[in-house]
């Protein structure tokens, strides 16, 4: 029995949770919130209790020191040296990583080059994995990237209709993202279907706060609905999704607060998505209260967003050429049961057909009638457990 | 009987078509091209000849002159007072214009208005507007627009997933674009049903160097895929459409051919989409030619398209819950037949099939076999008959 760490740094943020293997036990986790920012929020979850610290953690590299020496101090681990693999999520895998890798020093340099196409996620985690490589040395390092699962699209999928230097030179095209999860599920979902996952058609929306569709097709995506950064494809909590183009100089030539186009993508990714049609929140539960309110505002953002989705469902069911599986997963996917039935309503046609009552339930639930054509499914996601599965295998 | 004139004016062209109406019968046409350039190609046709002149014409002013003067040279008229109506095609109408309207000196002022959302279009339809009711004050203009028909999407189709201030401030919201080809094949379509097209759903692909896609409920627009502008929705010619946005800032900042957003829009309408995929020709037929030459690039760019009209029609279909009838139309639509293969090849799920050889004819055809679910139509449109009847309803 060894103990495996999967690690997930965001921009100011890491969570972790601390695995035995090969049992698959959750033994602790815990997140660091505001990292580089004045009042860090240190939260660890073990045995039943919660241990919160508010501190200054300046950057990721003592975040990392400070979660091993709280896993001493708490009794999670008794020694350092329990720890024998460590996964880390990276956004940004590019076209060099079809699968999860084993760290060394060339790795670790690759994933930071790759910094270009996930500035504020690649340095954080090559950050944590020097980090590590410091304190627990004997550890074996894995690097899980969110685009690997992406990585099978074919090439009408992943190019966009721009000149061919800009994919040449400079690698724009679409890479996707939450590939641990679009996986994962459609995985489970083959289970469920009782067929192997080379048999399957499967369409799975993780839909959370950022939130991507993926068609996958034998257990491998074939496109996705998020591009050459998260803010492309459905429209979400903060961010737009994709736009026409001509959307962006038009609003910086008469908005003054927008100065230049980097201006207007932020705008695009924090004040956008159901945040800036609502005017309430990004959070799906403040939607689902107003629109029960009668804010017009609220109803038009729910309205929206379930239009989007619906759309990425039927693109998919063309791509596919139909589908033994819808799948709902991750925060909103797996808890609004109201958006599943805003989404699903009206596609009877397809033979897509929902059961209300078990579209009430929650955790892995078939939500579709007896005789639906496609079988519609919540499965909660476990990106974390995806991570420490591939450290196991490649240990 | 009376003869009505419809125009169609672009920012370096003017397009124009001579009906005797009620009839609907083509007197004469002709088109001006590389107004304001040196040489511009002044083009008649009449009674079965081709006149072609190469000389300067420096704005739409003197082309409407000239085109008014050549036709009583070539003796179509004899007299400028036999032409009572003049139909002007106008790009963008905004959320103002739902119907053609009738022109006054308001009307036209609010044309030029718009012009920040047509900036190449509107004031040379102004333009033409002015010089008309100049030479032929009597007669009755116009003015036909091209979103008019899209005015009745609703507004979470037409409304963009960002801050409200940019709809109410701005305007910034999806127009849709070549509204009344979509209107003409879609009411023709109804025909060929034999329904009432209130009571059809028809999904209208209008296929041409520029390129949109409508779902048509009932007969009105209830979403289409050009957007703010007509970069938006599909993969055309040279054009992008929709993008991440995210892709701008980064071409921006590493093409020193770009220094801004405007920039980077000029380069996404004009030297992308199928030229610059295939790096050949923005002209399908040049793309067919080198498909069939086993040019991959050809190849990509050809796949690339089919792929996105293929996921536009899939999400029509759930945006209408199923469709009596697809309709291709325009230059593309109504020639490229390996185009619509490659588009309807691996639908079957849906029940929808081509029958192979209906779809190698030509003119207003059906091409789906016997027993499919959805109709598929090749419809040619005539957005000049349609600019014709509606001066003659309006007179």
């Amino acid at each position: 029995m060894t103990k495996t760490l999967a690690v997930n740094a965001g921009s100011s943020s890491l969570k972790w949770q601390l695995y035995e293997m090969p049992e698959e036990k959750v033994v602790a986790k815990g997140l660091i919130e505001r990292i580089g920012l004045k009042d860090s929020i240190f939260t660890t979850k073990f045995d039943g209790e919660k241990y919160e610290q508010i501190l200054d953690i300046v950057n990721h590299t003592q975040a990392v020191k400070m979660v091993l020496e709280d896993m001493q101090r708490l009794n999670i681990i008794k020694e350092f040296s329990e720890i024998t693999g460590i996964g880390h999520r990276v956004v940004a895998g590019g076209e060099l990583f079809k699968e999860s890798t084993r760290l060394t020093p060339e790795v670790v340099k690759q994933i930071e080059e790759l910094s270009p196409y996930a500035p504020l996620h690649n340095p954080a985690e090559a950050d944590c994995m020097h980090a590590f490589e410091e304190v627990l040395p004997d550890a074996v390092g894995v690097a899980v990237f969110d685009t690997a699962f992406h990585t099978t699209m074919p090439e009408k999928a992943y190019r966009y209709p721009v000149p061919n230097k800009y994919y040449d030179e400079l690698k724009v095209r679409k890479y996707g993202a939450h590939g641990t999860s679009h996986m994962f599920v459609s995985q489970e979902a083959a289970k469920l279907l009782g067929k192997p996952v080379e048999e399957t058609k499967i369409i799975t929306c993780h839909i959370g706060n950022g939130a991507s569709i993926t068609a996958v097709k034998g257990g491998k995506s074939v496109d996705t609905s998020m591009g050459f950064t998260p803010l492309g494809g459905i429209m979400m909590g903060t961010r737009s999704g994709e736009l026409d183009p001509s959307v962006l100089p038009f609003i910086i030539a008469n908005d003054p607060e927008l100065k230049d186009a980097q201006d207007a993508i932020d705008m695009l990714n924090k004040k956008s998505g159901l945040a800036g049609i609502s005017e309430i929140s990004s959070d799906m539960r403040d939607i689902r209260d107003g629109r029960k309110a009668g804010n017009p505002k609220a109803i038009l953002a729910f309205d929206m967003y379930c239009d989007r989705i619906q759309k990425y469902i039927g693109q998919y069911l063309a791509v596919l050429n139909g589908a033994d599986a819808i799948v709902f997963t991750a925060g909103i996917g797996e808890n609004a049961e109201y958006m599943r039935e805003g989404v699903l309503d009206g596609l009877d046609w397809f033979g897509i057909k929902l059961d209300k009552e078990a579209n009430n339930t929650y955790g892995t639930t078939e939500i579709s009638a007896a005789d639906s054509r496609v079988k519609v499914f919540v499965i909660p996601t476990d990106e974390e457990l995806v991570i420490a599965r591939d450290v196991e295998l490649l240990k």
